[in-house]
């Protein structure tokens, strides 16, 4: 491989020679070589192009950058944006805990592809933008790589966690008012209970779903605030009046997301509890979630020698040995994403929890729990949705079947006898093998008009909504 | 001991003769020895004592219960909230997941201690009160277990978490604009960074707790809602028409929060997201406590060998062999208090997200948890407010040498002389052990006047709010 | 109520008259109240009853202490082991993480107890023992903590985890032997699969707590290494030659347990990667028994509307509003302990994870939340034990049905007439709701007098053991 | 693109014509599109090439596979071994949690590579290897995706893990050895204590790793026990007699490591609690490298305003905004890899708590987490060894003005005058700034000669090892 020299104010490093990035990038890849190379989310290197082209905006229009550079930064910041330099940012996760050098990466790079993009070449001649006082400018690792992360956490909840989730709980919600209507046994501890609808079931899912969003929208307002132009510490140093607030609104503008300049940038830089809220909010929804995938299997067993009362879609072969077997794939996928998604939490919440100081240095490993987060529950409810949830169909049969020999029936004898004598009538049932009304009858304790008439599951399911 | 005997549906059951509580609590007591006896929270049966006396004001209002019968339940609710009946509990959360021994455990002693109130024996002749057909009318342990735990939770938070977190912002925000104007070195990765002002450091920490404070109440709504009137399943089979909204104005009324019943019944027995959502806010505040008290500790750890630039009360000996130590005990206690409250928030996230069909089974722990971690993080920052951030004092010596001697100061020479020079200056005070201002003009980068106008950390901390 | 003044190194205080504890311990009491008192596990205070005696006896045999001195401690900690002084512990968990006031609330209480056994009165006159330099001679709070966690834990999981484990494991182990010819259905991914035993399905919960047992057992050793004699930083400063070794035997010889000194004291005092080791394996046990109690539920689910294959004791009314409704409920309670234990463990790994320097003041948390799971486990092993796993009985009415209409018995012909042409017969059953006999003859790929041959449940189960 | 036509058990699919993989392969691919593509660990092909090889030959072995067709399967098995084949492996960790999609990921690139070697085409003609009748002979996926992640983990934990935290332990136990006279302040609760050496500081931390590798290797022994020959459901239907034990003989050979047939196959598949007992001892190792890292960086931290006792080397520049900083990221790159490690065996316990009759279906998620926690861990030891830990240098000056100045020194007169004078000399001097020795004598506890003789750091650190 072919090399160029690149220095910084360490020394000299050997850059390969067809790169763009520089001698921090290189330091830091060969400095940090843990799990696979360049595992830096490349949705942190987007909210970095997002801002460095609003910095570079806010500087011009405050008189530190001119109109050339502005424009070369902003150049090469929108072809960032198109994946099309997605191979020039191999650094990884477990760098430096402030993400200087994922900084200084997208720095050289800017820099360099703008020598090029000028008709130069990389690394070479009086250069069109410097790294650090150029495309830095206004801006330290500390207050660009949450700046970064808040961005991209934003668009990842709004473009692919709400949508995701959004979506199964529509379908949940139509189904809901679909099987409204029909009755079936209800269970509590696993053991039959008192009935309700099937529809009132799926409802009591979509309801959860719709807190659930509520809750992560919640969430946005922390996470909308930028903690771009407090630099180093917080104190805003080395930047230009009135600068916080004007890159803040670039980055509302080229994002199309109503991002705001963090009002404390000390706790912006020092705390990064804004990704420990949204990410409790995700969490929320992996308990929700993991509860609706895990009745939807367990409604959907069998198909013989289980519960069977719905019908969901056949997506694949389900054994490599047992013939015509088929699974529910769906819940499983999601169920795994659910424990993916608490486990993240507590990773999330170490790190959040040990900032020293001035600065939280768990800034890359809290980003990347974040983005898998909202991007497996946003991409999980999809796939959920289109090949399971869209397809539940009742079992008609089954449900009558259950719900017509349910002994919990007895219920609605409570308010007629008591307690005490529908207890024994059910009892007395359970240990013959026989039905209610036989044994309500042959107790003495109510005709056989007024069971027909008292014990009907229909008007046990409440107002039907 | 003596005994007499009770009977339930199962048949009879020896009970304690002194005792008001009946058959259920005693199988319950005799079949789950697990850990210590009355770990059942009694904010969980303060909870059962108001939603009793509003199930039975609403269902007398709705005439289905007498008004003698509305009073003795009423009468005997207001006795177990003055805490005169703590011994009549002794049940441990390790039962049955829906609590329904707990439920009956209030149900028994309402029942038997009206008995005596209106001059009979315990468990004697025509009861005044029929524990299931009575004092549980209208209800079912499905839906008066949450009830209580939202009422427990809800009270918790508004009463002891968020007061104790507000008093420890609040002095936070007070010293922070007592030290506004302390310049002192601020610190990244631990190492010297730009200074800052110790006002400025206190107040990102007060900062914190704001945002904190706000999440918490975010998830408020959510956990205002009651289940109570969804009784086995949801739907609300046995009570009268409108019972679930009048008997929520009940609780209202009588705890002085603003409740409601919850609009979807089926999801507020079978999850317990609220629980979660809000237990993710008090784990935010766990986080963002734990920053700060370790903090405070580093800052003033010493006394000569250390950070020390700030100085906390001296509270108690601090140890048993090493004559006149003193330690940040308060930040160690809130600390610990953390580690507990990120434990419990996974303790209750799997517990939330293994409910069956129509019921979650994991109420008692996750009742048990959630209101452990908003007492803990209640009483721990009065504690810590008190004992500790009260008595913050700069070391107004130390502060000034430390600030003085920091070679970051040179981060003022970067938008005069470039990065690159600034970094040599820096570099070559660090190697030679001298000062940034002799090597500055040796290196003959700055005149020695341009560097006193230029180089002053008052000047390097923004404006000052 | 009356008071005494007591006196240590920081000045006087006020203590209540009739209390054995001293100064330092009502500083602590005055100044945490964090959560319910006397919350420090008892267990911790049994543990320093032995190694105040044992370092007594130790520093009596190294000639630092006198044979009446010794006496008089050994005396008080032989009452503190009865339980009788159990009411002089008032202090609670939320303390210096050093446990340092815990250690001097034992030192306290042992020189008050003594001088009033030797006729004297509290806090008068010459003491026969003084709390720092006799009772806590050769000491720190930074071993003896440490130490005391160690006794505690130890002593929790051989006396009371294990033990409990055992007793279940060997329940499942006779069930499995007892049912090992009970062919049943079995089911992967909750859908019906080919048959195993139900002896076979209990062997493998034996196994799994068969594991866990050796998991917790590999982490003895560990535990067994006690910090005495490091002192404050672990150099053993101020402790006499041999004292070490010395006073690991003497509390060895006073559990009854193979207690040694710890090989290198820095790590004893400074992490607590013994507790988090351990902890680790209690956790494992809670994994297991989570997946146990889980499945026994759900097989035991109906009675009509379930998997119903087996039963278990009936053991409390199920609920308070369906009448002779009988539920799981020890399932219940263990794994609601299940979702304790794994919080705890990241409550553990939390705290042992931020020690600085010398010492982990992360302690009484790590205690506390190890004690609670060893002792949780320990006691719902034995509850779900007598009161559930013992009474486990097959239905076999319901498993024979279940299993002889299984379309899964298709795999049994996978090697006669291979997998695509078995897959097309149990579809084609599945479809018309047929045996997959006559799917089988009716598609030509097998014989009815093969397919009785080739199909039999009992002989698609492989070796029973 | 161009498409071919594959047929499953449930018809036809398009696949790309020019991959190996086949219908099964395809379905899953497209109804899984949750996070990046490819997610599924190579580890676990690797582990699958393995089994297929070792199944392959045991099943030729036992008279049920023809030569051919084993050296066929061979074959390919080896040049999925070598990374060849890497891109024809593009399912995700988000599928079915039994992992069959990727077990038939392999049988059909097996089977379909197969056909090429031989000079066929995919997908054409009579095939050499049938997917399902060859290659998956004797296995089911539910026996071979847990044998594959066995394999996988023993190998990580092995090669990977181990290595790293050795070297680690190595270089921390040398430099212990190096610096074991260097006498130094001790720390407990951040606060100056009595003196230790470096090398007892450094051998804590080496001691820590040690007994963490200690509990990685009791793990190893349930980790090399293999699912194999349980195929369904663990009765080893469909597999030749003794083919279980010859299976793993087999694995063991290709692999170089002692793996076993696992005593009891229904815990093999219906629980991975192998892979929770040996998670718990990463995370146990990463409790550990927090500690350490985080007691490395805060030793480290200044280089003015810190506490400066030792050097770390200078890797990068550590800001992009402040000239000359330097910061300890090799620290902030292992705690953030603990973190994740902390985080994943939530992940894991829950995903082994969830387990439902004979299968868990949480595999791929389990498996993901602990291969990436096994490398990050050993990764982070090597990055961290080679670029931090063999650099520690003692900052001399800095150690012995520290040493020198503390007032916890005093204990060592504990012995000579008593606790409480001891006291009143370190407040006193504390109180006044000045040194214990003026304090001592001037309140005429101890001559200037005796304090010589008693107060000297190097005596206070006991033997030195």
């Amino acid at each position: 491989m072919e090399y160029r020299i690149e220095k910084d104010t360490m020394g000299e490093v050997k850059v390969p020679a067809d790169k763009y990035w520089g001698a921090q990038t290189e330091r830091s890849r060969n400095n940090f070589k843990i799990g696979p190379s360049g595992s830096m989310p490349k949705e942190i290197v987007e909210g970095f192009a997002y801002l460095k082209k609003a910095a570079a905006y806010a500087n011009h229009d405050l008189g530190v950058l001119s109109a050339e550079k502005r424009d070369a930064i902003g150049q090469v910041c929108d072809e960032i944006l198109t994946g099309a330099l997605d191979a020039e940012f191999p650094l990884v996760i477990w760098q430096t805990g402030s993400g200087t050098q994922s900084n200084m990466n997208v720095n050289e790079v800017i820099a360099n592809r703008a020598q090029v993009l000028a008709g130069g070449k990389i690394g070479e001649g009086e250069p069109v933008l410097k790294a650090n006082d150029d495309v830095n400018k206004s801006q330290s690792s500390n207050d660009t790589y949450p700046t970064g992360m808040h961005i991209a956490a934003y668009k990842a909840v709004v473009e692919v966690t709400i949508p995701g989730v959004e979506k199964l709980r529509d379908t949940l919600k139509a189904k809901s008012v679909e099987y409204m209507n029909v009755v079936k046994i209800g269970r509590t501890h696993l053991m039959d209970a008192t009935p309700l609808t099937l529809g009132q079931e799926l409802g009591g899912y979509a309801a959860q779903l719709t807190y659930g969003i509520k809750a992560v929208k919640n969430t946005l307002a922390h996470l909308s605030e930028l903690a771009l132009g407090g630099t180093a510490v917080g104190t805003g140093l080395n930047t230009p009046e009135g600068y916080d607030v004007k890159v803040a609104e670039y980055i509302a503008k080229f994002t199309g997301h109503p991002f705001i300049t963090a009002p404390n940038k000390f706790e912006a830089l020092a705390s990064h509890d804004a990704i420990v809220e949204a990410h409790g909010a995700l969490k929320q929804l992996a308990v929700s979630l993991n509860k609706i995938a895990n009745d939807i299997r367990m409604l959907a067993s069998g198909p013989r020698s289980g519960i069977g009362e719905i019908l969901i879609p056949e997506n694949e072969p389900g054994s490599s040995i047992m013939p015509g077997k088929v699974n529910p794939t769906q819940c499983e996928a999601l169920t795994m994403v659910c424990a993916q998604v608490i486990g993240n939490d507590v990773a999330i919440a170490f790190g959040g929890a040990q900032g020293h100081y001035e600065l939280n240095v768990f800034k890359p490993v809290m980003a990347a729990n974040f983005l898998q987060s909202a991007r497996l529950i946003g991409d999980a409810c999809i796939s959920f949705d289109e090949h399971c949830a869209q397809g539940i169909e009742p079992n008609y049969t089954r449900i009558k079947e259950l719900v017509d020999n349910s002994l919990m029936l007895v219920t609605a004898l409570n308010t007629k006898i008591g307690y005490y004598k529908a207890a024994e009538i059910a009892q007395t049932a359970h240990k013959n093998g026989t039905t209610l009304k036989e044994e309500a009858v042959h107790l003495g304790y109510v005709t056989p008009e007024d069971f027909d008439a008292w014990v009907k599951p229909e008007d046990m399911v409440g107002s039907l909504k």
